[in-house]
């Protein structure tokens, strides 16, 4: 199976961030691929990369980077499909502000679609969102995905009863 | 007794913080109720405790969240009761920053009660100073609590009299 | 009939952004008061009107104003009363940024309920809201205010039909 | 024809920044409809068009807000479609921070895809890129767009040779 | 001796940063008292203490604070002494911004002289300064005291000799 | 009458702010030098001044700058004057941020007193209060000054009672 | 005679600054070159300038961009020439934090000089000064440039004697 | 040899991130000299350094300092050679922000070339590249090592093969 979604990241330092992309994709069994490539040392492989990447195959781009993070959006000025940015707090980052504006601020023309702070898990469900715009199976996975998320927080919120008892409070919304 | 207070919280990961506001409704005896509702993972009960908490006698809503924020505007937009935010630096927040403007910032019309960054112990005293507009022996309470607060400062200030013998210093403000 | 909220404002130049706290209370009939004290220039005056509002019968203090912004804080060192501060963009203030720090970041034990920059409005809302927890009459009409609300941007969406024939648009939510 | 895409704004004051994304939709032959919804004033109305926007047809979802920007997020959080949230610098806006913020920071499982502050033309392209990526005849049209883009500035670039003789300047990047 | 400089800070858990005054004017043998009040927790203590320093012989204030830091600007409220302000980046404060704001922005009319974040030793310089403008025997110390800040830099600079075996350099500013 | 103060700044476009300080310093008799000497442009210029000031009699430098506003600093570095600080917000600052941290963030051993953004009036309101320290006659004018602003704001106070006809509201703080 | 700097720009917008940096290049006679290259529109175009500046003779780059200003990393990613880049507060940009942030924080191994805000007439003089490091004539031009800026500011100083008159003042620093 | 490239500190505890430019410059073969001079506590020696430094051969100078970090303009100021900035994150700075604005924003006339936060290694380069702009040999050295860099990252890539089989995943852009 080829990939669906192409995973870009400016380091291999950036992978303990990126992985969480990696896993998502894997748990919604979509079929992607992992690259290191940097905007600044290897501009003709990125290059390549992104002209390239469509006719390939691959659906989406998630392309993470940190600092002056010109990576996603480099990747976007070169492609006409949708380029997933994550701007990464690591290394030489000043708190993650540069990152994030970095990536969010492109001009009029070339969109990156960023998502928060080192949030690559979000960048995979969102690569996922797109690709099931045009794959009802894959709509049919992100719904039972969805479905499954307030589940834990509803049963995170059962354990507070065993903290009530150390104050004078009744647990729960209703009755 | 049913609770006046209402505390929740987007997350169980948030109790180190909200736990402060427990402790201080428990000090000064008004009945709380304590839950873990994720504005985005679980929408529909949020929007139902929301909508059913005044009927169902609670005074004051308490609501903390980190990131993006979203906990205490979207009760606030389904309630008339106060709401009070608390912003919480941990997880996926940039030192608070995204937090603070995702709960001061309300559109006109729908208030939230902001305290400072993880001050839950404020939001906690907030709510009793709320319920005690209407509750004469609250007030009383309240009157109590805060005398003491200077207390603990005065004596705090004598214990510096141990350090001042390291200085050529003459403690005391007086004579 | 005696006040029930006092609006206090650093100086007289506060008075187009406190105004719409008047408004709002005007409008939801609420008595109030509405005062201009400085807590750098008038500070016995703060002090003394601080110590003695709650037993002149006000329930909330609403107290705006800008740049190292201290009133709402002094205020509530000295009062049980719920205290509401309006961080105000104006005059020496930087982009209101010193007006919310210095409003929000109150230290544990002297809470104030803060709201957005120049949100006045909201202050007014907040206050109501507080005077309802304790009089169901005022519940009755800050209900009412609430249910208003959403009609306007219903309408507002209306008005949107006439925008659309510039566009290949289809307007509306439902069928 | 149904509309593909879904512009949500919070207020209609916000319509001259969204007509941004109106503008680039129309000129891409995508069907789109516009509607305003608070997620603060109207949240039951913004909840139904969440969750029922997929079976409606609609294929991706922009939404732009101010302030503290719930709008986007709120809306992420009931539906499985991809969504584009737009920070709008307007209003009560704290030069867009707040906007910026309150829409990136998601917290992990509901991602919504951040464009530039007030880039609502960016919002359109980039939902006219997910939608590319499964109809092959959008995508036809996207390359030749993205074509263009490089043009005009290239035609721009031949306009600065009568800046030159302003100046000691050869102007060209050639020989 | 009666103290010339008079230190206040909000909290005594603000002595690690305090205490960097106290050791310069110590070692300039400047006398002092050393006090910890709360503009908030303890306002008439405050109130009281600034209106009667000037009467007891203090002839600076030095008033540490972090969070809203309201304690160096009440404090120059009610007296006509300068009053030297450091803002102290601990506990609840948001990266040390919070407190800057909070001391810097004063109002016209009420001046607070401000060091930097946690600079309590150039406050106890800055108070030994202002004495020494009107007492020849304090300024011939602090002249001494100047003259042995550059040598310590010129020692630091001769150890970097040592480091530079290292490298093809060759230390040293001139010939 | 030789100058006790002397008053700098980086650019002759920052008279508009200064002039603030000439004019209190005027008021309350305190006699004065104006130059504008750059610490860029003329370091030689500012050195020979700041080595030189204390030995003409000058009592406290004032010195205004914006951008990299390296003038309080540098004068402070080569007297044991104490230097006021004014932070600029004008031609190339971005909105004040970097004149307030290149004035305040002084090293240890080389105090600014650091007064508000475009605080002119404060600096030499604080000019005189050190003066005052060693010179009883100019601190019985600076009682006298600090009494009339609370008198100001007083009356200001009195003509809120014009506007409250226009709400249901009760103007004044007593009875 | 060819050019020796080479001026771009990513939008013809960002004319009105950049062309500080032609005035400064024409004053001191260094032959340069103009024009408008994007990015992210013509990547191509960028990719293949940078490539052959150094070939045809080009000893400096300056790249101007505003928003996320990717510009002159990219350019920076592919030669050995020094590149300067001007980070512009314009059109898309948050007050110019984006920019700055763009262009400054580049990761180890591709550096880009970064100049102010706006900055550009100092970015056209740091170009002069490198150039100069290999030009001795050059270097000529550059110190008697210098030489003059100290001048107009020693005028600068001698126009504030007739605004003196307005105060209890005694202009200049000397006698 | 003498020293074409000089670095200065602002203190000896810059040194671990001034270590980086000098490892550069002596990988690259450029010899350097080193020296820790404190703008503010040695000031004429920082004057006599800048005053002398192109008469002694050197052709580009490195400054790094933390907090209000005036020492690379302060040599600027009296020196035409180029002068690279270093914000040092570190011991008084706040987050290096201050660092960074102090450095970047110079006036009109006294540029400043700076490089990201404690990104000594890329002003290490930046002067190599600067002294390659009038040394063809130095050029080689650059180039050469350009070329190496690109090299790393391509190798890094193919380490990612070995995370693969964690995943579903297709490593590799190409084929």
């Amino acid at each position: 199976m080829h990939p669906l979604v192409s995973i870009i990241m400016g380091s291999t330092s950036d992978m303990p961030v990126m992985e969480k992309a990696c896993r998502v994709l894997d748990e919604l069994e979509i079929p992607f691929e992992l690259n290191a490539l940097s905007a600044h040392r290897t501009p003709e492989l990125v290059h390549d990369f992104a002209v390239n990447a469509r006719e390939r195959g691959v659906k989406v781009i998630i392309a993470g980077a940190g600092g002056a993070a010109h990576l996603p959006g480099v990747i976007a000025a070169s492609t006409t499909l949708p380029v997933i940015g994550v701007p990464i707090k690591a290394g030489i980052s000043i708190d993650g502000w540069d990152s994030i504006l970095s990536i969010l601020q492109m001009p009029p023309g070339i969109p990156v679609a960023t998502v928060g702070l080192d949030a690559a898990q979000n960048a995979g469900l969102l690569a996922v969102q797109i690709i099931a715009t045009g794959q009802p199976e894959v709509m049919e996975r992100m719904l039972a995905y969805k479905k499954n998320l307030g589940k834990k927080i509803v049963q995170a919120n059962e354990e507070l009863a065993s903290v009530s008892f150390r104050f004078r409070v009744r647990r729960g919304v209703g009755g």
